[in-house]
């Protein structure tokens, strides 16, 4: 028999209805179930996707999805617990380094992070390729950790958010991923599974991100705003330049070595002052002190390697060696044919090369290659003379590495000062 | 690996982009084998609905389904066919009085129609309710028959338009058969690979039918003949009135009988109106002659029994027997309740009785019974008076119809005249 409503519940959001709890429920409900057939989900998330959902249906959206699996209970560890989270950008190490500046701080760090699907790995990718590092630890080890040493990383531990899961999956080989409440929905259902007490979030916007412009970005935050004071957690967004490289690294191994870089004060500048933002805005929200207090404390704790020495707590507390983070043999440098200033660097035409080395996946069981990547010797608005190295392409075989010079735009004139940081948004 | 193409093609509609004869191509044949997926496929056929096609897109997808399978040849039959189709209404016989009419007009009939999915039986289902009636003959048979007697009635012989078929079937599940487009490059590409050389259609508008109003309609007609034009194909295009049910009867067999009626002279006044000028239209494009002569003609056969002649040697041709059309056995009045004039009969509510009855289909393997239905003994705009017969419910077992007087507006004014024919498009 065909199910009749699931039909009546697309039509009426392609006639531009509002769909009530009931019929989110009911759908979301039955597409765990398989009574929901996924041609019929993606076809009402197109519609989803070209006429919206007002804040009401948003919120229920993401109510369902959480309610759909298990929830984490953090409530056994001490203090405010404050959660980030990054809407994804090339060469994002960013939780690398701001994780354990903030639980440095003492503001405990309870952590899950994701896998990456797409052009480059995620948190939890890059810290496997630190040997031994073990992101897949019960629910009680992770308690225990941050109890012990204020700071723990792991992969997701239970079920938590099936529903988001199934869903993310279907959208992402549909054409339906850009769509503010369905990102929306589906980031706060998860952090609010998480059990963190306050988030920070980090929207990306740029030719590196999901939002391709600040208005959307700006519209983004605030519907995760608005969703979090529904379930009584404060938020604060931030919006983040995405249009260049994220620091200097592209890959996983790479980028883990730069977060340790970045934590010996080493760090290109514009992604170090990013991570010093987004963490001061933890230690305010956790400490409950202000902005100003809570940066200095993290300058500090950058400055003294304290940052540093609770990522290497966290390494050895999972079972990592530091000393054992593989990088492929081989290293082929990209020589500028030009004098003059960069103005640009194509942040996918990068990206693309790195997973095309084996950085990233293309399908859900892709094993990645954690020791290949891209390291950019120079950034927007160095200037550069003919045969300055621009990158290094680490890699396993020699390859020809000519086309990627297409990725740099290098004109007499430089640009304005990039900015890192665009807005915060409470 | 994810297919990349797909989704670009998705993504590109979404964000309202016309695609190219091959982004198309690559869709529908990708779909028929099998690399697109249905979910892949919902998606886009959503973001059509919303986002429309253009002219050139329209014409592109109706080639393109079109040369999907095999497209039947009528040039060994002398004449020019021309060709029927109705965009499906509750209690549309019609076809089983115009065929004969026109073909004992000397234009021959050479049609395929089809099976219904719906509230009601399609007019293949009411032919089979005649006992014997073979309408899966072969394409000589097919052919030999419109030779020998000037008219055929068949279901759909050999494999045309698979992709038509493959789309349809998701449309109907996926909330998104309401698209101008979409149903004009569907009943193109199906009327075309009939091989007709001249076709009129009945779009019907209203309250029973899939276009709701007569702009609407009026668009599908003109992108039906816009098509039309560019394979070189006179269309002229009828929208009539859906609004009411077609006729007296509602259910196969009983409208064969209704069918039987109408050619004998007896039909409904608005029922045989809109045969005859289906009708006329038909036998002025196949003969070439005026509309005035050409309705004078199909008169005469209507006076003359000449059709009614002609659709017994039909029905004799493919093994039927006219006198062996098994009718259920129960035939439950249902009385009015007040006086006064009949304002509106919810021709949905009826067709769905009819449906729960067993007169149609829910899904493609269901079993119709030809036997059971609704036979209306009042019209719209006819009073009654308390105790009066409004329909009949033929049935196999004691059933309670009261809940059927819903269906019935009786007020104390009656209405303006019924229209059958609003326009003609050519």
């Amino acid at each position: 028999m065909i199910n009749k409503n699931i039909i009546n519940i697309i039509i009426k959001k392609k006639n531009k209805g509002e769909l009530t709890y009931d019929e989110i429920k009911y759908t979301v409900d039955n597409f765990i179930g398989g009574e929901v057939k996924d041609y019929q989900m993606s076809s009402l998330l197109m519609a989803i996707v070209l006429n919206g959902m007002t804040d009401e249906e948003t919120f229920n959206l993401t109510k369902i999805m959480l309610d759909s699996g298990d929830k984490l209970d953090l409530s056994n560890i001490n203090g405010i617990k404050v959660d980030k989270h990054s809407t994804g950008g090339v060469g994002d190490k960013t939780t690398l380094v701001v994780a354990p500046l903030v639980a440095a701080c003492g503001v405990p760090i309870a952590k899950m992070s994701g896998r990456g699907l797409g052009y480059t790995g995620g948190t939890i990718d890059k810290l496997e390729s630190i040997s031994g590092f073990n992101t897949s630890i019960t629910e009680e080890e992770f308690i225990k950790e941050v109890n012990d040493i204020g700071i723990a990383l792991v992969s997701q531990t239970g079920n938590l958010v099936p529903a988001d899961k199934k869903i993310y999956a279907l959208r992402d080989v549909t054409g339906t991923t850009e769509s503010i409440p369905l990102i929306a929905s589906s980031i706060m259902s998860k952090k609010l599974a998480s059990g963190a007490d306050k988030i920070v979030l980090d929207v990306k916007v740029g030719k590196g991100a999901f939002m391709k412009n600040i208005t959307d970005a700006r519209k983004l935050s605030k519907t995760m705003i608005s969703i979090g004071k529904k379930f009584n957690k404060e938020i604060v967004a931030l919006i983040t330049n995405m249009n260049y490289p994220l620091g200097y690294t592209i890959g996983n191994a790479l980028e883990v070595k730069e977060a340790i870089d970045t934590l010996n004060g080493n760090g290109e500048e514009r992604f170090t002052k990013l991570c010093l933002t987004l963490a001061s805005y933890m230690v305010s929200l956790g400490k409950g002190i202000s902005l100003e207090d809570s940066l200095d404390m993290v300058v500090e704790k950058l400055n003294n390697k304290e940052g540093l020495k609770k990522f290497f707590e966290l390494i050895k507390a999972q079972g990592g060696d530091v000393n054992n983070i593989e990088i492929a043999n081989k290293k082929i440098a990209l020589k500028s044919k030009n004098n003059g200033y960069i103005t640009d660097i194509d942040v996918i035409k990068l990206a693309k090369f790195a997973n095309s080395l084996g950085a990233g996946r293309n399908k859900k069981d892709d094993i990645i290659n954690h020791k290949v990547g891209i390291i950019l010797n120079k950034k927007v608005n160095d200037e550069v003379r003919i045969d300055d190295t621009l990158l290094y392409v680490v890699c396993d075989n020699d390859i020809d590495i000519d086309k990627l010079y297409d990725a740099f735009t290098i004109s007499n004139k430089n640009i304005e000062e990039v900015k890192i940081v665009y807005d915060i948004i409470k």
